[in-house]
């Protein structure tokens, strides 16, 4: 974090800061010199300049040295073009054929929210996907469209279960919106490992102990080695044996249940090569207009009532910290990471950028 | 517990020995006494009785006496005829009339998979029900019928956000169910506050202090005085802001978006009468047949390594001990303790018994 005063556009030896503008202009950049179509582009871009004016540094323009990454290994195709088929009147299901994440969804939104205003509920199914997306800004999408939307997706391998003692799990996130008219909706979006890898990888970078119960070492021991946990140990899931209990209905709902891979397989898949984790990714969606019935003013109302209630006793809804920091993004601009920007622009000769 | 060596219908000082059909005749002639009609008995001894089995007391035929109290003080209506309403392609609604759940749910079943089967996922939202109802039977029932399937319910606002300091949340509970062929389904159900409220007043009955991180006390601070944290205080959500922040959703699906009742509500609603929660459920089925398309055999061989992985590393599936406690209960019957079961039998008087 840079503690200086800064000002939009200004740069420190330590950080530079940068408009939502500058952002989309150094994605696109980045990802057209590396063969990425005009779409998987656009769609990318849009997720990852989210990211990061929402202040979520870790889904954010950081993602581009990886997906680079992910491409040189072989492990992505910058030119895929989803296929959207419609499987049932409440099921749709695009197939990003070993593309990015964003553009699948995007490519299924219209149909989904065509299925779920007709059938009051339907699903967005996403497969063979390398994923990259941060499903608060899906549910918020959907939310704006006036929908009540749950999304879900496995990872990779990290997490044991609850009584177990190696990794099996993904740190598998679930994501909620529900839409509210004057005010941002009501969206939250969390891991259900206790904490995310990212966080741990910085307790190593910094060489102290993390704190006890995020981990186990390659015994099945609680551990509080950073390194041991990342490297031989397990993960371990929020909530004991209830947090455990809904990632295995993640791994079940975003794998098996769509026709594709658990955290596991995703892992098996990469071949240690350590690629984005690849697989699907499941959407629920409902159109409160079919299910409110006639009162659904009041039914917007009440639920008006438990946010304002929430918010009085001093609580914090779990999407308000995030639309304040996009606010402030938006007024002030983004401090990127001197060394990150050099890193990312790196990522494109000169001569050619 | 009663640690006497019993045997099937066998009586002690302590407790008495009760098989399935005894527990069955039990239920049947108390709420027949009391007017329920045979519909009304039906549903709800296969609730009570099922739980029973399962050994979840709490849910078992001790909430005789907590519906019959409720009965008396006219909160329930024991010959509500539950009407089903065909809402949209992929929404059936069933209005308890004020009845109990299990009925209402009953009446739902089957064009709830009717529509998951034709349009691969539908919404079943139970309305006006007094709340009886113990959610993993009832997904257990759907996985029966090849469906996956999501439940969840308000109750009364007995617990704080996470930040928070006064009760505005339900205990609210949410179970899943996903079929399996050769072993019983995958099932869990839980409540989203830490701790059970019937587990916090058995520390009350033995004047013990509950752990750290359970409840609040009048002034929102952390309380382990189980007594303050019933009558005052406040209850504590599970996984902190996670735990916190999907009671919220449960709040959002199971209340303004079915048109019913918030935790909130529900206990205004109750005016301090002490009654059986009245609110609503949603359930939500997918019908796997038309989400896994053509390689259903291998999606479901995937979930069942996933399961297997889970055992074999010396965890538990969370419907494990559950399902022992079935199979032990049909072998030998369930022991009764006998100032309950004096309790029960005094809701009928012997001449009329």
């Amino acid at each position: 974090m840079n503690n200086k005063p800064s000002s939009l556009g200004s740069q420190s030896d330590t950080s530079a800061n940068l408009t939502e503008s500058q952002l989309v202009d150094l994605c696109h950049r980045t990802l057209h010199y590396h063969g990425f179509s005009d779409d998987q582009m656009a769609a990318l871009t849009e997720t990852l300049v989210a990211a990061e004016m929402d202040g979520c540094r870790s889904h954010g323009i950081y993602r581009l040295l990886v997906i680079i990454d992910t491409l040189r290994k072989g492990c992505v195709k910058p030119d895929a073009v989803p296929v959207v088929e419609d499987i049932a009147p409440g099921v749709v299901k695009v197939d990003a054929q070993g593309g990015l994440s964003p553009l699948a969804f995007n490519k299924g939104i219209e149909l989904l929210q065509e299925k779920a205003s007709h059938s009051g509920i339907a699903v967005l199914a996403l497969n063979h996907c390398v994923h990259v997306t941060a499903l608060w800004v899906e549910v918020e999408k959907l939310a704006q469209r006036g929908l009540v939307a749950i999304a879900c997706n496995p990872t990779h391998s990290y997490v044991a279960p609850h009584g177990g003692t190696t990794p099996l799990l993904g740190t598998n996130p679930i994501a909620f919106g529900w839409p509210r008219q004057s005010a941002p909706p009501f969206v939250f979006d969390f891991a259900t490992s206790m904490i995310a890898r990212g966080d741990i990888e910085l307790y190593r970078r910094d060489n102290k102990p993390i704190p006890e119960g995020w981990g186990l070492d390659r015994e099945g021991n609680r551990c509080q080695d950073a390194a041991e946990v990342l490297d031989h140990g397990a993960m371990l899931p929020f909530g004991a044996h209830k947090g455990s209990a809904l990632s295995i209905m993640i791994e079940l709902l975003a794998g098996p249940l769509i026709s594709d891979m658990t955290s596991l397989e995703s892992t098996e898949y990469d071949e240690g090569k350590g690629g984005i984790p690849y697989h699907g990714e499941i959407i629920i969606a409902v159109d409160p207009a079919r299910t409110m019935g006639e009162k659904r003013a009041d039914q917007t109302d009440s639920a008006e009532r438990l946010f304002n209630m929430i918010v009085e006793q001093g609580a914090r809804l779990p999407s308000q910290r995030r639309f304040a920091e996009r606010e402030k993004s938006a007024r002030e601009g983004v401090e990127i990471d001197r060394k990150l920007l050099t890193d990312i622009e790196a990522l494109v000769p000169k001569a050619t950028g």
